[in-house]
């Protein structure tokens, strides 16, 4: 099917858009947010005069906004370009301020925006320590407690939610014993904030965590960095006084004005029982689909993120049932939207031991409060036929 | 005089904003072209299905633009977060590219972008080498022919126009001798691009270019990073996939369809006149100016941007004036806006050896294409008060 012939289909069609741990719709409460940075109060916020000191204002008000969603102080948070740059920030700012003996500790299934840093520190000759997960997706927190115990300055770097899967590790028990063993913990939340409740900074004693805002609604180029008061990490770009020296860089007031309304939204989200309803639709999502033979759900049911599905459909390719999915206005994953381009299996399947049958039949599902049942729906009419269509064709012949 | 007060009498007073290389207003056809992506076209370019293809294509568009007003091959355009984030993967790329031999050459008067870069390499051992300037802010190019004569890999980090004083480098010349002498050449044109017609990547061999949005009515928070095919340089932010594994980060695609439109209208501008318009307010102002007795311009008047007057007002301070200005509705500076917060004197004023009673009495004004006579007239009428009221607190008592 061509490209073409897939874009006239969805123009039919309505669109079904689950595709949200790849990227959200901005709400329109965000987008009106941040139209007059744009129009009227474009100043640059570092300036001496009132037309930057307004807009100066304005984005503290937006990192009170976000402090108050993550439960720290509003000093804490640094604003990056996404969250691919926090993580950037966070791993290679404490291994610079730790020292060249540090040791990276690390999970085989991380975003590549905290695998590729841990790589690279590889090369230049750190000890990186990639700590496993069990066949359901959750830690081998045997393997982490042993990481712990090595000697030296340490830098644990684990994310909150996997963005595939959803399964959920437990940060707060992490943090602690990472703190008990000397460590600086490091979490990339981008796909926790907003949708678990217990994204704590109170709570919880991590030194840093990233996260992202059009994982929440707002623009795409956004990202945030909380850095605990005291944490050693130096800055990662290097120019400017911004952010208190931690971040150079004009600020990009429309999307920090954006952000601060989405996690208003967020924080609101996290008590009107918004996340019940996504959970509720997802799980019709998981029965519904589990009716076709052979389905597997990949990851544990219960440790997982509410608005996430990630099921198998053996001895077909993903790839090929996006495709088919996109003809009924359907948009899902096949794995991280970030390494999509290539055609590798995911490499959180493969950490998780999923059969060679199922990992190349994988497909994500990820709703947002935007999520209705028509689109559930529209997921449960189609799926039968394109797995008979394509289980046909499959050269395993079932 | 409180922030409130210098709010409420801006009310009062039409803006007249003349910070033009601090930040500019985005056009509202840059506003109009990205307004789409934030309410319908908000899919991830890099996802497999059309809603994201679409998005894919306009970005492409958009780096089609971009490169179109560099003259150069879209494949050699990478979007960035910001200029700064564009000289730092420009800097410690190569370097970490070229080993840890590699001799730095850069100039007294960059951009705090590079010079913080260059810092944190030779703080690592690196040798960094400082060329300095003459009076009028010209390169002295005798040093940096000495310091091309170094053996060993090298890079150069350049501007191509200062954004302080608007004093051009002969940067095509510049980067001819680079590359006869074997080193890898890098300019920050951050102020240079959309305003001097000589950015020509296919008449300059630069092997990298970097520039910001938000100079060219294009939104705060988008950069590029030029980089000429088969140029030495390794990625800084990693992680996904993104701009051909050169730049992790889910792309900022309002904003890179934002930058699109606004290099278009740069590119327009550059054939049209605008340019001429604008040098002939800045002359004005400057004329009328230098009416005020002791007034000296800072920097060479001829190979200057157009739309730049540094000037200095000795026996008082830039800040005071800058305070009174603001209650005339005017904006300007007393330096770059990115080192503001600090007190310091411009390390740029004081590379030319500027005297010290007129180091701290400078002002930078900087026009834009919606800059107006009645900017100009405005700040004639307010100049010559102030400065008298200034000179009568001074303690130089002149």
């Amino acid at each position: 099917m061509s490209e073409e012939a897939r874009g006239a289909s969805r123009a039919d069609t309505k669109l079904h858009y689950l595709d949200n741990n790849a990227t959200t719709r901005p709400a329109p409460e965000v987008v009106e947010a941040m139209m007059p940075f744009f129009t009227e109060k474009w100043g640059n916020a570092s300036s001496m005069y009132e037309f930057g000191g307004q807009v100066h204002r304005d984005m503290e008000e937006a990192r009170a906004k976000v402090a108050a969603l993550l439960k720290c102080d509003p000093g804490e948070i640094v604003f990056t370009s996404c969250g691919s740059e926090s993580d950037n920030q966070a791993i290679f700012g404490t291994v610079e301020a730790l020292g060249p003996s540090t040791v990276v500790i690390t999970t085989k299934v991380e975003h590549p925006a905290v695998i590729q840093p841990c790589k690279a520190l590889e090369e230049r000759g750190h000890r990186v320590i990639w700590v496993g997960v069990h066949g359901d997706g959750t830690l081998d927190e045997a393997q982490y407690a042993a990481a712990l115990a090595t000697p030296g300055p340490k830098l644990v770097t684990m994310m909150w939610a996997n963005n595939e899967t959803g399964v959920l590790f437990p940060i707060a028990e992490c943090a602690r014993l990472a703190k008990a063993a000397g460590a600086v913990f490091h979490t990339d939340a981008t796909q926790a904030v907003g949708k678990v409740a217990g994204v704590d900074m109170a709570a919880t004693p991590a030194d840093m965590l990233s996260f992202s805002g059009h994982k929440i609604h707002a623009p795409k180029g956004i990202g945030v960095l909380f850095i605990r008061r005291g944490t050693p990490v130096r800055p990662f770009l290097l120019g400017g006084h911004q952010e208190k020296s931690r971040r150079a860089g004009t600020e990009n007031v429309p999307y920090i004005v954006g952000l601060g309304k989405a996690c208003e939204l967020a924080a609101a989200e996290l008590r009107d029982g918004t996340l019940d309803r996504i959970a509720a639709l997802r799980d019709r999502l998981e029965a519904g689909l589990l009716r076709i033979p052979e389905t597997v759900v990949n990851g544990n049911r219960e440790m997982r993120l509410a608005n996430t599905l990630n099921i198998s459909f053996p001895y077909i390719e993903g790839e090929a049932m996006l495709f088919h999915l996109a003809d009924a206005g359907i948009c899902a994953s096949s794995g991280s939207a970030c390494t999509s381009g290539s055609l590798d299996p995911s490499h959180v399947l493969k950490a998780m031991d999923v059969p060679f049958t199922s990992l190349h039949g994988s497909l994500r599902f990820s709703l947002s409060r935007y999520s209705t049942d028509a689109d559930v729906d529209a997921v449960l009419e189609a799926m039968p036929g394109i797995v008979r269509t394509l289980r046909d064709l499959s050269p395993f012949g079932r």
